[in-house]
């Protein structure tokens, strides 16, 4: 063991977060860029995939699809589905252009579950918006091309990536739903199907919750800040409620990003799901062929190929 | 909409942990608890399961295979798996024995991976224990008999539990290994696999991270206390490493149940994973038969089980 470097220090290999952290030591050793398109001649790993992408194996956020929510500790920020949830986005950018939720706050995290924020009063207007919507949990799968996953799955006949969000689709049913994978954000609602509308928020914070699949409508997923929601205090209460107003995280403001200032944006990338790239990163994430690896896993879950995101054409900068 | 309940309050349907929560009221209402061994008649939701269940169906932690870490905030309780990994069981136990880890640190914090600590300098004496150890990732399955579960699952041919721990096996290669669900608690190592021995330690934060299956020595769980590890502020360095010495959380105490007064121990149970009881949980999980549910998922992911943990003998009683 190296006397000077604690075990720890190599104990457990990089997520893509870390692989994206590496980036701009792994750019100056790696192979000149593939032309876009090309896909790679040798399995990589993870980082040498992500030093090695062209930069239109990258697509910005698009202002008008992007939420930003300042909390006392920074900003999260989330990208819409409209794929999916095109009437819940509709009503979200109602409500955040109606400055609904600034002001509101984290009422409930439960452990392995999820964080929520709202009125937890239940009682602040919402001016334009609607309180409720028919629910969005499926669509049509019909017309749908997406970047399906070789690997079986426990809940679902086939899982993938629709423009960076990861789906499951049933062909016999002829219908494709958003997947609970750690920071998908949906829409609380009550026991009605038709009960949720934006209102109330919530992200997935642990273990994929796959029995809320098809029964509650997701609409969008943490692109980045989620380390500032996954620490919040768990709630005591039922459900992980917090027991005492007090205790609630203000959120200080939500805001559609085309709607703030250009400059005090957030330019963020993300990795385009639908090109040779991605499937290399997939393939790297299959089958790790760091060092450190010993027994390649063979398969992998669709909750644990996290989309890489970066600063905009930060090609060799970190996140 | 009921006024006087915003849409949060039912949003999301309780985890077993919420099911626990509930247990007073759902006992109330609950039939008589079925002699142990009767399968229930009926499907059951999860609360109405634990609700019924026989006082055999649970099993106290034995204080000779059990961990008590004692942070700032609170104490952290750890089953030993000594089906997994006799030989890391022994040596962490002579670790906590000699107070290896008393006055060490939580020193990294991985957002949606892992939490770890250890000896951040790497020149604590370990007294009689041993620094390394030989790998313990597998087991053999032969003549191992475990609760298997019917579902699919992406990363090996067979899962299900053993005495309260989630299990994958291959019965074409004769083995099996302790899986990487939220909880787990594992041996940090370096390249080499025989590198690890439980100086370090880690615990699974997020989405489970199933490619260190049969890489890593996995020798427990968090019964209790993972909302105190689990919120753990992120590390900004790579891997989530905290970049100085004041961020990190001091453990206070790390001991064997059974080194610790009677009086001051944490007397839990945890539901049994052999018994007809356990059944109807996993089933009772499969598909949610609560109001709230539109559609049942048909399938559990083995990660998606947690085993149900509560103060010993409280039939009645919120954990």
């Amino acid at each position: 063991m190296k006397p000077t470097l604690p075990a720890a220090r190599a104990t457990l290999l990089p997520l893509w977060y870390a692989a994206v952290l590496c980036l701009s030591a792994a750019a100056r050793g790696a192979p000149a860029p593939s032309p876009p398109g090309t896909p790679p001649k040798k399995p990589l790993t993870t980082a040498e995939v992500l030093a090695a992408s062209a930069p239109s194996d990258w697509r910005a956020l698009d202002p008008a699809d992007t939420l930003y929510m300042e909390l006392p500790s920074g900003r999260v920020v989330i990208e819409l589905a409209r794929q999916f949830a095109p009437r819940h986005v509709a009503n979200v950018i109602a409500l955040a252009r109606g400055h609904y939720f600034d002001g509101l706050a984290i009422m409930r995290a439960q452990d392995n579950y999820v964080v929520q924020w709202g009125d937890a009063e239940g009682k602040k207007p919402i001016g334009e918006a609607q309180r409720t919507l028919a629910a969005e949990f499926e669509r049509p799968l019909r017309g749908l091309t997406f970047t399906r996953l070789a690997d079986p799955d426990t809940y679902a006949p086939q899982v993938g990536f629709l423009e960076g969000f990861p789906l499951a689709a049933d062909p016999a049913l002829g219908r494709a739903w958003a997947v609970h994978c750690y920071g998908m954000v949906g829409a609380g609602r009550d026991n009605d199907v038709d009960s949720g509308g934006g209102t109330e928020l919530y992200v997935v914070i642990g273990q994929a919750p796959r029995h809320l699949d098809r029964n509650v409508t997701l609409l969008g997923r943490v692109v980045s800040g989620m380390e500032l929601l996954s620490v919040m205090p768990r709630g005591s209460g039922s459900l992980g409620f917090y027991e005492h107003a007090e205790q609630r995280v203000p959120i200080q403001s939500l805001r559609l990003a085309a709607d703030v200032p250009a400059a005090q944006r957030t330019d963020l990338e993300v990795l385009r799901t639908d090109t040779p790239t991605f499937a290399a990163y997939v393939a790297a994430r299959r089958n790790r062929l760091e060092e450190w690896f010993k027994v390649p896993a063979g398969h992998v879950d669709v909750c644990n190929v996290p989309v890489p995101a970066r600063v905009r054409g930060a090609s060799a900068a970190a996140k």
